[in-house]
């Protein structure tokens, strides 16, 4: 009794963190999409204020008590238990919370905002050397960070942030296999004549395209009641509650791709957040578990899915309905070789499926480089572009396009934020495949429209449980398997090359 | 300097509760226009916890210190300072929000809940009975709030929220002498031939509705990058900070006169905040003074001004060249009597410019007999039927175009909420006709549709002081005279009736 009131107090205190948290996430989609420009003073300060109150608030002697009172009661729950995976949720991350000093946290909190605005500039002007300073500064803090912690490589701590279970050891392994296995893949299927994907790129109008988008992702089984979709430079998904998880997309008028797979990017986010059981709403179980089989879920939908055959089967005389002068003339074959064409690139975030793991792999490889002090702040450009010519055949013709193409390490602590792209893109075949092997006829689903038993293989497997299990724990009980490349290189190589 | 350091103690105590308010605006604003319908539980939970955080930070005892010590300061400062001002505004509501015991503050927020969504039934149903109880708990809880504080009349204390400086009994001698001129006028202009307002009620598309009004709101000065405009079912003003004044509008396609009179309504409200001094910005001081001014400035900008003949001899040929078919045909003068044809109606939105501030004394009287315990809540239909057949000779069919027809009673405590919209209008007289003495080209100047005269007259005079003055004194202070119905009554009598 006296454990269930002690349970009952912890909650009451990490709801109102939880929800505070949530109004946070309002704010900042409302900056992202409709706030006026100059509605950004204001809204920094509100922002701040409430970030600092959800830190103070969590960080509460108060809940570290209750924790502890709470041992037996956690240790005596089943682990798959709602209050037991609470209450383990909860520790792990007070445990980290009250090692950082507020101090440091500020100074971060400083630097980020001001080497945001240092990077827009610098990005603009193409001079990497407008963001140095901030981007040594960040180093600098990034390294403070991960020194609160104790550690077996300074980026574990990092990492732990985004993709829990992870370490840097574990990852490199993983990328060297990796490596191994599809950088040859990937030559010999340049190798192949390239894909004409002129298609793609006649003009379409923008109204037109979210009308089909907004079509499709509800055919996809995205309920408007539960979300929105609008538009941004950047697109994301948000959720502030069980029953609001929203998503963002972006068009381009001359490029039909771009939306498409955005949007279903993003709906695979959404549908993660959706599908989380009701009880943990408003809980700091709600959302998903990692950063890595977060990503597992906006590139299932988007490539293993989007990207297939049978998808378009269905999908693409829609799609003629809407663009007949720009499609009729067009057959599926060429419209799914097109929107899966495979081409050495310079921007991580338009690369095909291919390639898309080596942009990710460089910047994860630099980032480390520079948490050990192998590389300076000042020499990554040269390091940048050296890998790009080496990895990807390719000669970077400036800063904008190179180093200052992501904004991650402007905008927060320099790593944990990239390995998860790559680390989603490996678990996103070990789930389909699992969902595969569950159901054998559901790429005939796919081709007749029918996303249900997809949906609900994954909603059990995975996306009920929120939080509950870390990213590992979670992809062992869905597949039966521990994490590994095989499903992932099994599916590119039955897909590539396109014929 | 050791009082310097405590007053700015006090504004970084204070600076966090503003900031928490404007998320909660935030919050708010995107709830009433695009959050999805799902999403009403997480933002009620989200909204509770902001709430309970503002409260808990304001009444914090701390605040009741600082402000102890810096009673000299206050009275060492000039009354006209920022500093002075500041700590005049934020005593009173420290004085005021201490003396509510918080249990008596959740049990307010509770009832105003359930009885909102109540009333959204009874009024959908036509079910007086749906809500009675909630609207009896709501009376007793508005009692109860009134009496924690000393008053002469039980509403004193609930008015005083929204017009501080006035009284029950000063309203009651204003709305006395209003209703003594007012009602004769009214009858002797309802005897005049019926307008014919036709020419409104044609089909008048809404995204050129739209067009025209956002097109007219910034010829009338509003900055887009300090705002928005959007649509939701009531018309809103809401801010967050200086760089952000938001406003939305409604439309109705067959009727054009609804966008046109709510936009620029609205958009008073949003010059009144734009105009505020930006060193006011994100400290209480911020916004607009009082319920009654406030309403002056909407009330000038769509009556005085938008109403007003010199208006549409700028806009109606642009008007008109957004609705060719519907107003090629229509004469300015006989647009300029339809939009302001008076008649007796049911609901106040709608009402004419005459007519409104019947409904609102209606109002006003039968809260005030309900809180002084000589109207039951039960007799509330029935007294409103009586009183719309007496003063406006109107039978009212049903209590959904009765008692129902608006939310404030259901959704906040009876009392205070009323009386400023009738305080508005007299105030918009006075106002105006101080700016037009200050600036006799001033109708010249609007008929050339130029506005700026008229928008630094009152950002000088009013705008610009933000809540430093209460009303009646600001109001002294730009016109140099007490609040009287004079100028409001001649205005009236020079425009009526439109022959």
């Amino acid at each position: 009794m006296e454990s269930l009131k002690d349970f009952s107090k912890l909650t009451d205190l990490i709801s109102e963190v939880e929800n505070i948290n949530a109004a946070s996430s309002v704010l900042s989609w409302d900056q992202n999409t409709f706030m006026p420009s100059l509605g950004s003073t204001g809204r920094g300060r509100q922002l701040a204020t409430l970030g600092k109150i959800a830190h103070e608030k969590f960080t509460n002697s108060e809940i570290g008590m209750l924790l502890d009172k709470l041992k037996t009661f956690e240790k005596d729950s089943s682990y798959d238990s709602f209050e037991s995976s609470y209450i383990r949720h909860v520790r792990k991350n007070y445990m980290k919370a009250v090692k950082v000093p507020s101090q440091l946290i500020s100074e971060i909190i400083t630097n980020q905002s001001n080497s945001y605005e240092a990077w827009i500039k610098a990005k603009e002007q193409n001079n990497f050397k407008l963001v140095q300073p901030f981007l040594e500064k960040n180093l600098e803090l990034s390294k403070k960070y991960a020194n609160c912690f104790e550690y077996n490589h300074i980026a574990d701590p990092l990492i732990d942030n985004y993709d829990s279970g992870f370490t840097t050891t574990k990852i490199k392994e993983l990328f060297n296999q990796l490596q191994k296995e599809l950088i040859p893949f990937v030559k010999e299927t340049l190798n192949y004549p390239q894909i004409d994907d002129s298609c793609l790129k006649k003009h379409y109008p923008l109204s037109l395209q979210e009308q089909f988008n907004k079509k499709l992702i509800e055919d996809l089984g995205y309920d408007f009641n539960r979300g929105r979709m609008d538009t941004t430079h950047h697109p994301f998904m948000i959720s502030f509650s069980h029953g609001d998880v929203r998503i963002t997309t972006r068009y381009q008028e001359n490029f039909l791709a771009e939306s498409l797979f955005s949007t279903i990017h993003e709906t695979g986010h959404a549908f993660y957040e959706l599908g989380n059981d009701i009880s943990l709403d408003g809980t700091p179980l709600f959302g998903g578990t990692s950063s890595g089989v977060h990503e597992s879920q906006s590139r299932l939908w988007e490539n293993i899915v989007g990207r297939s055959y049978a998808f378009w089967e269905y999908f693409y005389p829609k799609l003629q309905t809407f663009f007949p002068d720009q499609l009729n003339d067009v057959s599926l074959h060429e419209f799914y070789s097109a929107i899966n064409k495979v081409s050495n690139s310079l921007i991580r975030t338009d690369a095909d499926e291919l390639t898309y793991n080596i942009h990710v792999m460089i910047r994860f490889d630099l980032e480390l480089q520079m948490l050990e002090g192998n590389l300076k702040v000042k020499d990554l450009p040269e390091a940048w572009n050296s890998r790009y010519l080496s990895d990807l055949g390719m000669n970077v013709p400036s800063d904008s396009l190179g180093c200052l193409q992501d904004v991650h390490w402007f905008c927060g602590l320099i790593g944990g934020e990239f390995q998860g792209y790559t680390l989603g893109n490996i678990m996103s075949a070990q789930f389909f495949e699992a969902a595969e092997k569950g159901n054998p006829l559901l790429s005939n689903e796919i081709k007749n429209g029918s996303f249900e038993n997809l949906k609900k293989w994954l909603e059990k497997n995975l996306y009920q449980h929120g939080k509950k299990y870390n990213g590992l724990e979670v992809l062992k009980r869905a597949t039966n398997k521990d994490l590994t490349i095989d499903p992932y290189m099994s599916y590119l190589k039955k897909k590539y090359p396109i014929k």
